[in-house]
């Protein structure tokens, strides 16, 4: 179970940093939706490392290569094979690590579940592996199209530099047109900055990514373990480096009282409405047709360039120093990622919903 | 799927707030476990309603029946079916609901979802069927005292009123001293003055939930879609009136630089530690045998006991008075529940990391 | 996993022979079915002990408590929990027992597997749980009413004694007016009298169950391990005692020729169907709208009403004899428990093929 | 869940017949086993068209390539990806059967299903894509040997040429010996001539493939759904073509009587075993520590070699001539199949059965 995502439309994956491929398999892919190549890989891009300076220099290609499942440019409710080719793997820049545990990864972990590990670049918990998520939540976009769903998520905090506003007061496309990620272009430009300044230091800096899901249909959820929310967050907090899920009012609700957050119903032209959305979209772990909105925090990257202090597999004092292709801070490549888990999540219940009535 | 919880270790649990009974069955527990019934049945009293001037006042004995799945006092390894009868359901008290949506309830998502609702209370989405979590938590706790494991949560937040210190220096025992179950005294009379107060105002107020796990032995988790964080957020976000968590620094983390919080690895007598524990016990979604901690939100809840505004099912404009039996802030009440989410949750990556070597 | 039954329509149980109660929760019954109680409890009947003078005495009422899920004469969606008491253990029937493995017989498995046994009647193993299974199953052909899948099961075979002919050329409804449930008048008598004269000697008799389902929408069952007929079979080795299953012409196809067992399809009136039904109506593992029809081998009850040796937990020599309430024949009362395992699969595969589309 | 088999060791399959690849995903692979790569292929080799005069002309290399989970070459307890490239698709040998729906093959259900379907040579239909079962298995088996559980499949029915003798009486590993997999030398050759000569007239036969698990320890199984020989029958009857299951003395059993079939416990040195197998190693669906064995049915291969009259997809007669590269009987590719299945299903309760206890 462990790596594989979602009960209806499911992604399993496998790969490693430094291995041959990257790779999955999308289960549950309805039939008869037009694959767009174009589309899948464009998604892969924006995750891709290399894609401005504020990214670790490793160049990847991520070529996704489709493998089953498509016929005559459709989907055929087949499982789809995909496998993108690691290309730029040099293992020996990971010679130096081989015997010691690095601070905050999950080198000591790994060694201390399996007995063994494969060193190289961090293995199967290396931020790589994300690659399959975003070929399947590709998919499920394309899937999701065809019922009006979109998903748009940015940066909305880079260390203390945060977005003041809510999501209303952004126009969410902007996002896309600066390196970070974040639809304020005055802040997106403080936010450019600091970063620089981070990688200048050899250090790394966290952040936020805010999502919104758009034209979610009413009624998406399952009582009692299977609350929408609870699968977003899940979903969530299975993207390396994340620390934290909240949605609506999030954490900030602690703090209220009921009849300031209580979402009153108003009917809008014959719907039935909220006039506030403090619920986030979900109330009762159902989606209620309002837009679904959370937030991801991301801690900072625990690889840095810089001299750091550890020990060696025997327990020994070691000291280390990366150098070259690492990313100072994860926030703006992990947009398209938590887009696609958002999809897939969404994509999921959906289908699952349809099994409510037996007609 | 959706009524069911964990992989190996496994609670589905059926009832509503105002039908016969709240039950469950546990698949996957352990064979072999002395039941201490007495334990069992006291973990249900930490979650009664009426327990203190803070809560509800509808009496429920809430007494546990174990009807299988245990011989002779040890568990047998088969199916332990269990059943709570609800004897103080009033569902008269629900007439005045039935044709109107309440705010921020799920009364209107399940209306939209099955098209049809048991309006009594809530049905299926009311606070009372977490019951049955706690019995299975109860449980799992029986079983974990085996390996040494030990779970702690506490009220750390109500409304404005927020711990400042850290976990470790409070003596977590103390928590169930006080009726808010916050371990500083003192805080605690803030605490449950401004619970009475917001109860007076026929209001609610929201809080935090910390919870410790403490003797969780390194190497449990998954990768990638199982990651031990993941799986506790889900659990966590599956308790009504959650809309956060987050583990180690959490929301904090996204502030900071990788040079101040990576964990250094230290030897200590033999053994490899970290000084710090900024990762929450918790690397690459495998615990490293640190403490675990996490912090989870609840909103207020949604019942006021005062007049609202909403609609009824035509989309016209109603109006509901509740009066009685309802708690003004639903955390010291949730703090046994998380707990219990926590136990089944570390039980079940418990007995799972036995999968992974063959002998 | 284990005691959990189907995807979508789920079916956990709960109970041994001869704890408090036999009991379950249905989770993804569809909403708005209506529950006609009488039906259920009809179902039960079909399978209780005491029903004719084939079957064993032991006197039940098993009557069904449905405690959750309904509402209003309606299934809502939400788990249905439900609870059968088991009124008329003698424990102490079993204290012969207690110390030794009865041949053929789980005792001995489950004494390796768990360490230890409730040894009261066979405990978890006990072919009394299968009343939980007819519950679900009674719920499930309620929702298969809509589609109009009508699911029939008969004896084919008692011993030697079996019915030369295709089920097409019997009045399967014959089949309840007698009580060993063989639709032909005369060979039922025959199976009668050898069921009588083999209770006589304290001995058992096998048999085989057939089973047909008529109206099965073509289009159900998913490559590649999840085919239609694959989950019967499973279904059906589920159900104590079964040794085979065999779908279509079963064991006798591998004696032919391909020229000879193809179905050759032909056009009905507009209609595509195929002229034989050699295929058992499942092609590829997907139902192709014939009727669908299996058969089931059941080897003789284990229990003798004479004098066995055996071996007790020490390994050393030991005897018993049992007396009292035991079936000569598991067939009869096992048809109602094959259409149940027949008809929550079909329900569970019907649910799950709705997830094909996205429409 | 379609594409997915196992609960523990779980194998998730990709790929058509025509298509690029074929893969799979092999997720629970126990860590720090050594993988070799031989072995895995020679398993393929087992399976390989083209392998002798009786099989399909169909030349494969069926080169696997293994992509991740391994490392310096140990199992890492990361899902292995793999990979075999379809080479030898001659898509337009398919051109001919675009538009019509062949006799008792899955063409007309996958339309019905799908709505849409990939006709090159079955698609996801196909035999073919039990290659990723043999990789599967070949991994499953490794693990296996570690714990001393042997598995061992042959032909013992060709049409009606039948051993008549048991298990025990032949020397299993001379199966290997010849091309039908019959370890009985005479009847080999009487069964290689029958295959013969009903390719000569272009037509096809099944039979029966018996499987041995030797060495299989005590206690694995899981009541009540999760039944040992309902795991093996699933897995089974998941293969192409297979019509039957059935397991110790299977439906012979339906005959006789409990007298004649208990299998009585006898100390054997010390150990607790019995004097007969008629149960075949299971009993109440957890394996005895004695034999595991079984027998699967296949069906005539629906492709024959000769005109055939059938519909097209719009209803109207039409015909057909298949040529070239197919076998006159599945069988003899069928045992290493048989025998993947097996390993993976023994493998998969091996792991499951682990979490049985505490510590």
């Amino acid at each position: 179970m462990s790596n594989t995502f979602g009960n209806i439309f499911r992604l399993t994956s496998f790969g490693e940093s430094h291995g041959e491929a990257i790779g999955g398999i999308i289960d549950g892919m309805p039939a008869g939706i037009e694959i767009d190549d174009a589309f899948v890989q464009n998604e892969l891009q924006r995750r891709r490392p290399g894609q401005s300076k504020l990214t670790t220099g490793r160049q990847e290609s991520d070529r996704v290569e489709l493998l089953s499942g498509i016929f005559e440019g459709k989907s055929t409710g087949c499982p789809i094979g995909f496998m993108i080719h690691n290309t730029h793997q040099y293992s020996k820049d990971y010679d130096n690590i081989q015997h010691l545990f690095r601070p905050s990864h999950a080198d000591f972990t790994y060694y201390k579940k399996y007995g063994l590990r494969d060193f190289r670049g961090g293995g199967r918990s290396s931020a790589r592996v994300t690659i399959a998520r975003c070929v399947a939540g590709a998919l499920a976009k394309l899937a999701l199209r065809q019922i009006g769903v979109e998903i748009l998520a940015y940066t909305s905090q880079i260390g203390t530099l945060a977005l003041q506003n809510d999501y209303r007061l952004y126009d969410l496309a902007q996002a896309e047109e600066n390196p970070v990620r974040c639809p304020d272009k005055q802040m997106a430009r403080e936010m450019e900055n600091l970063i620089l300044s981070v990688k200048e230091a050899g250090d790394t800096v966290g952040g936020v990514v805010t999502c919104v899901v758009k034209g979610c249909p009413a009624g998406l959820g399952e009582p009692e373990f299977g609350k929408l929310h609870a699968a977003l967050g899940s979903a969530m907090l299975s993207i390396n480096a994340v620390k934290g899920f909240e949605y609506g009012l999030g954490f900030e609700s602690a703090r209220g009282r009921g009849s300031e957050q209580n979402d009153v119903f108003v009917n809008e032209n014959g719907n039935i409405k909220t006039s506030t959305n403090n619920s986030g979209g979900i109330q009762g772990g159902i989606s209620n047709g309002a837009d679904i909105y959370f937030r991801v925090a991301f801690k900072p990257v625990a690889t840095l360039l810089r001299h750091q202090d550890t020990l060696n597999t025997d327990g020994l004092p070691a000291a280390f120093t990366t150098q070259g292709r690492h990313d100072p801070c994860a926030v703006p490549r992990a947009v398209p990622i938590v887009e696609a888990m958002a999809a897939m999540t969404i994509l999921d219940f959906y289908l699952l919903g349809k099994t409510t009535f037996i007609r």
